[in-house]
């Protein structure tokens, strides 16, 4: 009925309009039709041209997934890495350039070969211990500012970046080389990251982190803590800042001599359009996000080559991820030994030299598909150092994990993961036999481990997009906008005072105060008033 | 290389075991496929049911959408509505069930009319005017309460939903009937909403909102608000919770009475699983968010019968919602001669008596299909009241927008489009036809509001997943695993002092004056002695 009636009347509009403006209309009506369209279109067809600015080690792998996918969809990528790297290298579908740097191979491995160093060394007094480590951290830390300079000041290579008319870069803001030239060559940025450990990534992109419930990265609280947990947690919360100062020192010098202005790393990185957050709420404790925030937790879980099917008692998936692909000698016989008395096999990731006694259900190798085999249903347990890739894996697949985390996020992944009852935590620094094969023995047995991790995996695979589209549809999203402004909150433009509202309740508090006093005062002069009165009367 | 090795060691194993232990590894390997098989297969084959408490009125529109489909999709729908609606009715995919209240049509009809009487008395005095509102809000929260006492004091109705099986509960939380049937019934739920005007969605949700840059509901304010702004937003920040307690006054007794426990709205929200929330950053302000936030603003946009294309001077819609169907006489004449005066066609949706004098360009018609208007390429302008559904569809489809806000969110809603250069606001109660008319003109003829709204609506539409089918998912996701614990985060366990950590910052505070004044304290003891001393000397 309203159908017919409205047609009726919009066709008679035709009719008495069209006769006097017959050309006006249509080219509006064209005009109209064309921009639904270039709306309508815009998401499934358009090319565009990205930047890659990506880490090197297992940051790499994430970063890669999502070039190489960018690629296949038909965008031209470009990946700009150091001509010496350890893990990085060209791809199908992405373009390289490749930069000079002031050091070898050779250099590059004995910086990861200080895992090893450190392991070994687990006999030694505590300063020791505390003093090689500081080296490892200063040999990893002078490396990545001696890359991140060799690219910033490689002028001619800027400026042909600068030429190359990009839309976006995707890069991982830990080391933030990739958000600088993003900003000098006036470019939006998607960053792709697990989180930076003084939560300069929160603090950039404006997020509420409340100490209450949000737990700090290496104190190992979860999302409820006693109160001495708290007080440790808010104190850890006030010092972050001066925490990002000291790790961020190098790079807000670079920051200035690079761009020219005086700013410093988490102003650059504030810049950032779309942070993709390399975990989601069956890793991390629920915690508030912002609106250009995108979870792409388990963006490494795809089964690429899956393996035939295996009827055993099953095999474990041992591998300690790529910055540690060699154990002390000592530590490898304690592992040694303990596979020994497993009745299932061991796929154990080991490029260094083989050792004599390897027992007969244990094979070593240099390279492991690590996903494909967590993913074979014969997969009973994975030794783990907990790296924010391999803990995914496990979870997608729901492998029961005996993990021992080394550095980094590590020992804060594990004990998440362990919290939920996915696994088991041990100390690689004092590991022995009989531990080690408690764990196993634990993790491989007793069925509530991979109870809880098939209902923790239905969880986590349960999601309306796949996180590796999800990526790629973010980036080409900010290609396609030239940024995503509309999702950044106005706390950029507030100060610490204005953001807590300080000013607001200094002012409120006076006020309060002020009415309090003259109240009093009031009554005390009514009162002193009445009193003269009475003795008067 | 390695898959050669590989295969042929995990071969070895099988021979070795398998004599040995066949039907147990077969049984297990077994056990691990169904596993496996079971979680892939979740998230695809998974029939439901679905209980359905929705709110009347516009409300009911969004809440449709998603029965509809869900009941499309092969699972049980059923919406529990009362036997008097204003909108609500029967589907084609989903069941429903009655209930009997106190009242009757004309009543509903009465406290629907009451907006066309406060704008017929805009030259009543302010008390008057006060009062009025006054009446009307009593009248329509009153059917609200009366409503909700129907549904959950209806013992047989309640027995009768207690045996269903249900997996969820899909609910509208401004009243929270269906959040407290859920609790009563222990079922998980999913709220969809565009928010609670004293944010007792967000505090729910345990989502902060700084009043730094969050502006609240009715202030007007956008996100960067100067010192004076701030203080009053912070002020009304300050008075929200009382609001609450104010507004959910009656259903927090109604909760004590049909739950048996000392529960207030407010908690029994807090236990929801999933918020779809219908706004999103073209229309909102960025803000934070909690995991278990999902956007779907512009749920309501999908074209269901296209009109066939019409080459005209356009037309321009005219729909004041659900709500108001009808204008007082003087009202009705001041559009009425603007209308005339302007050379496009008016489609306007107006259910009571027609005036005698109707321009012959303007179409009066008791329902119009307005998103298949708006989606016309011929609607050059839409006159709305700026209801969050109305908007977003004039958004989608990218039609400047002349807002004339009633009440609710609508004033803000309006503002906060306007602000963003996609319409025009005036105000209903003060309105003449030449101010009409001008903003008219000024929609429909300057390029500009269509090209921030071209911008914007590309922006809103360009998203990963239609925000239809992401409620359905998250609806099913919750179904699915019993809830949505995972995503919630440990703000509930806190009360006040500890969630902003207050008694944390009360004992470092003690500390360091405690630190303080001993330190000032040993300061004087030294320089007494050295005092003395010298005395001494």
């Amino acid at each position: 009925m309203w159908t017919a009636a409205l047609f009726v009347f919009l066709l008679l509009n035709v009719e008495v309009n069209e006769a006097a403006n017959t050309t006006t209309s249509k080219q509006e009506t064209k005009e109209n039709t064309e921009a639904t369209d270039s709306v309508s279109a815009s998401s499934s067809r358009f090319v565009g041209n990205l930047l890659v600015i990506p880490m090197d080690g297992s940051h790499w792998v994430g970063i890669k997934a999502i070039a190489q996918e960018m690629g296949r969809r038909g965008h031209r990528v470009t990946v700009v890495m150091p001509e010496v790297t350890s893990r990085m290298g060209p791809g199908k579908y992405y373009d390289t350039v490749t930069f000079p740097v002031p050091y070898d191979k050779a250099f590059v491995e004995s910086v990861m070969a200080t895992h090893k160093e450190i392991m070994k060394k687990s006999s030694q007094p505590f300063m020791e211990k505390i003093k090689s480590r500081i080296t490892q951290i200063q040999s990893i830390v002078g490396m990545l500012h001696s890359t991140a300079e060799s690219l910033l000041f490689n002028d001619s290579l800027i400026e042909h970046l600068a030429l190359q008319d990009f839309d976006a870069v995707l890069t991982d803001p830990m080391v933030p080389t990739g958000s600088l030239i993003a900003r000098k060559l006036g470019l939006p940025t998607v960053n792709l990251l697990r989180g930076i450990p003084c939560s300069l990534d929160m603090k950039s992109a404006g997020c509420p982190s409340p100490p209450s419930y949000v737990p700090r990265f290496f104190s190992g609280y979860t999302d409820k803590m006693d109160f001495k947990q708290r007080v440790i947690n808010t104190l850890v919360a006030f010092l972050e800042p001066l925490l990002c100062r000291v790790i961020y020192w190098h790079f807000d010098q670079i920051a200035y001599q690079f761009l020219g202005e005086k700013v410093g790393v988490a102003e650059v990185l504030s810049d950032s359009d779309i942070w993709l957050m390399r975990f989601d709420f069956t890793l991390e404790f629920p915690r508030p996000l912002m609106p250009n925030m995108v979870l792409v937790g388990g963006i490494n879980c795809n089964v690429r080559n899956p393996l035939p099917e295996v009827s055993s008692h099953g095999f474990v998936v041992f591998t300690f991820g790529s910055m540690v692909s060699e154990l002390p000698r000592e530590t490898a016989a304690v592992f040694l030994e303990a596979f020994r008395q497993i009745p299932q096999k061991v796929i154990w990731r080991y490029t260094g030299p083989l050792p004599d006694d390897i027992p007969e259900n244990v094979k070593m190798m240099k390279w492991v598909p690590q996903n494909d085999l967590l993913a074979h249903p014969g997969a009973r347990a994975f030794i783990t150092h907990a790296g924010s890739h391999g803990i995914f894996e496990g979870l997608c697949h729901a492998v029961p994990m005996l993990m021992l985390p080394l550095n980094g996020d590590q020992p804060d992944n594990a004990r998440r993961f362990a919290s939920r009852g996915t696994g088991v935590v041990l100390d690689i620094f004092s590991i022995t036999t009989e531990i080690l094969l408690q764990g196993l023995n634990e993790v491989i047995n007793n069925t509530r481990y991979r109870e809880n991790l098939q209902r923790l995996s239905a969880l986590h695979t349960d999601r309306p997009i796949d996180p590796l589209e999800l990526s790629v549809y973010w980036t080409e999203f900010v290609m396609r906008h030239k940024g995503a402004k509309h999702l950044k909150a106005a706390v950029h433009d507030l100060n610490l005072i204005q953001y807590f509202c300080l000013d607001v309740i200094a002012l409120l508090v006076t006020v309060v105060l002020v009415f309090l006093i003259l109240t009093v005062k009031c009554f005390k002069m009514c009162f002193r008033k009445l009193g003269k009165k009475r003795k008067q009367d």
